[in-house]
């Protein structure tokens, strides 16, 4: 139990977010439940101490986190909320109006749903490269609808404070520009900027300095997560990649034809714009201390000793989308009635 | 004197480069004379302990280094080899086929001047951000002129040595090529990133996370010297960034037409590629230990405690070109042969 009330959660997905999520939790002393597709990834999760498998006996969730790729949450969601996981919903997908949209189409439960997005991420991917203090001091965005539960949004405020986030409120479309133009413009950007570099050889490469070397960076994400994050938010990054495309032709054209001899007004803009550009991210970037995560009630959990589950894990039922291993029955019209939940204690409770 | 044989060196231009050149120079226990069109800029690198200031009694340095803007080389050397300033003469721009070019037509000494490019920088300038160890393990390209005099040679190789850098020879074309890639290119699509950001107001700035700091970082560099730079290699500047630009458009436009439903195969294969060349530049990264600066053979001089330099400073005689503040009789025609140099020691020389 912490001091927030939050005392079980289950993540399903069990990726880079996902798992440091678990790692945060479990740190600050909360009962997680862990859910992936991919049985080798859960059981890197499990090993790492994020928490036990989710089961047919795992109790009522306070919190369900839906930490699944992007294009894989309006169906997660759903089919979490018709089997009855949890009190509360929440994903962290990092394109936020296109799932607000198709959640209410889809007939979710969007008074217990809080769409989410911790804008923390590493260039590596999988539960391996988790850090429990990955989300320390970062903004941690909500859109909730309108109407949401009291109680559904205290569980994901009580979710992003255990993390030592910071939480900021924002419609999905203002979140989505937004991220187009702090994430996925760069995104798209190192990468091909990267792209250009396989056209060198190693000699050449070896002259590389720490220019592009930290322009690249991110190059190094993961393709498919990247395939589905800028599709999820394509129009936004589409109209921002255009813009900056075309800055870049017209400063090559006028580079082409002012040559050596210089005065290229478009470039001397460009370059003074990129200065103020980077003046203002400097400067907006917050003065407070950074908030530590809260100090844990229990300790950490030591690792398992195998990768190897105690049990034999079967194989996934696999649908089109989603991680959801617990769809025996999947509903195929829509549901009645969500709430209010049913809790049903097992035998199997490990409380 | 050092091992290397250099005992003098002449240092035109006391940017982020030219002090850093004679700090390590000087800390190797070479006798560096500092020259800049600016008495403050000058001053500053004094203060740091990067030499003395160059006067007309300074004698015939061993190597002449020209660190000025890369439009102001090829005047600066004209006139620097019309004074009898150094057995043997180098620059530091970081474009090199227009200079080499255009020093051949302006009837410079080739057999004495070995075209430089230490292959380090930071987003800093000036001397204030100089460090004696800037080019420690970095590359230093040299694009000798056929014929080039031995001495010459030996005595830029020296150079690179004693600032702890790794030599390596290439034709001018091939190095504005590859700097076009490797640093040029992303100079520019990094100021373009960040000149995107200036649209967004501060609450959303300050949802900015390690990627685009990372991929924005040098576009804090100085914009009139990046200026100059990109103007210099304009052809392999505008080749690059044009194709990038085209990249980038198709991805904006196959976004839009799909939409968040996915597929697009261009946006797929570009963050392949971006993944194959952040591997390759990792790969290429060279295995060899970073070589460490020679050790001192004096102590590094105690900093001046005042900026102020002891005599007045005269005012630079500024032309429209060039750094060099020693053209009092500045010559007018071509100059009739530049070698064997007379040296004559004047009553001053501090020998």
């Amino acid at each position: 139990m912490t001091s927030t009330g939050l005392e079980r959660v289950i993540v399903i997905g069990c990726g880079l977010i996902g798992t440091s999520i678990a790692l945060a939790l479990t740190r600050a002393g909360v009962e997680v439940a862990l859910d992936d597709l991919d049985p080798h990834t859960l059981g890197q999760a499990r090993s790492m101490g994020a928490g036990t498998a989710l089961t047919e006996h795992t109790p009522l969730a306070d919190l369900v986190v839906i930490a699944t790729p992007p294009s894989a949450v309006v169906d997660t969601l759903y089919e979490a909320q018709a089997r009855g996981l949890g009190r509360a919903y929440t994903d962290v997908a990092s394109a936020k109006e296109h799932i607000w949209t198709e959640a209410e189409l889809r007939g979710s439960d969007l008074q217990g749903y809080v769409p989410g997005h911790p804008m923390a991420g590493r260039e590596l991917s999988g539960p391996a490269a988790a850090q429990p203090d990955l989300f320390a001091g970062r903004p941690w965005i909500l859109c909730p609808y309108p109407g949401v539960e009291k109680e559904a949004l205290a569980a994901v405020d009580a979710l992003v404070s255990l993390c030592g986030a910071r939480r900021t409120d924002m419609a999905p479309a203002r979140h989505d520009r937004a991220v187009a133009a702090l994430s996925h413009l760069p995104q798209l950007v190192s990468s091909a900027l990267a792209a250009q570099l396989t056209d060198l050889d190693p000699e050449v490469l070896a002259l590389a300095g720490t220019g592009v070397r930290d322009t690249t960076r991110i190059a190094g994400s993961d393709r498919r997560m990247w395939g589905d994050i800028l599709a999820q938010n394509a129009s936004a990054v589409a109209d921002a990649v255009g813009r900056l495309a075309e800055e870049l032709a017209s400063a090559a054209a006028e580079l082409r034809t002012n040559g050596p001899s210089g005065g290229s007004a478009l470039v001397d803009a460009l370059l003074g714009r990129g200065n103020l550009g980077r003046s203002a991210l400097l400067d907006a970037a917050p003065k407070t201390p950074v908030p530590t995560p809260l100090t844990p009630k229990s300790p950490i959990p030591a690792p398992l000793t195998s990768l190897t589950p105690k049990a034999p894990v079967p194989a996934p039922a696999r649908g089109p989308y989603g991680t959801l291993r617990l769809a025996p029955g999947r509903p195929t019209g829509p549901l009645p009635t969500f709430r209010p939940f049913q809790f049903q204690p097992t035998a199997g409770d490990p409380e």
